[in-house]
């Protein structure tokens, strides 16, 4: 039987191709076709790895949500003060959030009625719901300033937050190609994490 | 001549149904077809208004521009130390945000290649750029911290700003329909504006 071209995919290296296309073309707007010409195999190919777009669409949420709630079982983020469990939380986020960026923008730009998409949204509510209780936590402790209401605060910081995913793009943070790319990555990713632990808990004014 | 119902709409009332659709659709999404539909009048009658869609999100686009540049020329975002004038144009931009949320909602979310759209990018550039200054200049003055840069400082207040288009509505702010819908609206557009402002510039952590 002829194919297109050989198919030599992994789950994760065609569930990578398939996140890149979603995000770009945006998930209703992406057809098995789309995905066959990026992929450069035959539909009949791409239905031997999954079942359909949607099994793609979860897993690269999933790949998401994994990353997301890993921290919160970090310990971390069990132990100690809830501010200092909160700022643990802050700093993760945005790490997993610029190592994971395809995935983590997917999950943010989630917005149907698939049964996938209804779970997503349900599943984001559920991560920022558990940082919502850190908040509220840590105000009650009198760590946190009474005088901002807890879910105000919680959607500001995560609004602070999930805006990196649109303008924060790997390529241009590495010292390009090479051995020191990724380690340009992880600098990069320390650096606006500070920026954002910083901003958010201490306040950018100086006196 | 037949028209599918008296056409009563003035350029305002006929823009703010265009921008509705714009973005519930998204801008490309949304043909002439979808506009008619939504406001109860021919495609011939809106063509009487404008000379087709990309004019209605130039209008959009416009109002939403015009209200954030109009802060800029105010006394307190001309006048006095740059981090003074920094937080007046954080507290207005949220007011404005607010108030124009579908206008601002649209210009967000403007990605595309048309003239139109490519032009709004670029003004929202300047804007950005405009607050970056500012951001600049009051680390220059020494009232902010120099340990997070301007640029991502600049980004990291427009990521906390902008993200209140994503849950912000006002119908849910005010107390119900009548008399006191209006003043729900203010109060709830200063409680947030409170919450920006001491979030991003005085921290959310008490000690």
């Amino acid at each position: 039987m002829p194919t297109v071209k050989r198919d030599t995919y992994t789950p994760d290296s065609l569930l990578s191709v398939a996140v890149r296309v979603f995000n770009e073309r945006g998930y209703d707007g992406t057809s098995m076709e789309h995905l066959s010409r990026a992929a450069g195999i035959s539909k009949s190919s791409i239905y031997h790895h999954v079942r359909g777009k949607e099994e793609l669409l979860r897993r690269g949420i999933s790949r998401a949500l994994d990353g997301l709630f890993g921290i919160l079982d970090e310990p971390a983020a069990r132990e100690g003060r809830a501010v200092d469990r909160l700022e643990h939380v802050t700093r993760r986020t945005v790490e997993v959030l610029m190592a994971e960026l395809p995935y983590v923008t997917l999950l943010l730009r989630v917005r149907g009625n698939t049964d996938t998409e209804v779970w997503a949204m349900g599943r984001r509510r559920d991560f920022d719901q558990r940082v919502a209780e850190l908040v509220k936590q840590a105000a009650a402790e009198g760590d946190l300033r009474a005088d901002v209401d807890a879910r105000l605060a919680t959607r500001l910081l995560f609004g602070m937050i999930n805006s990196i995913a649109e303008w924060y793009r790997p390529e241009r943070a590495g010292a390009g190609a090479g051995p020191g790319a990724g380690a340009g990555v992880l600098d990069a990713s320390a650096e606006v994490a500070d920026a954002v632990l910083r901003t958010a808990f201490a306040g950018l004014r100086t006196g």
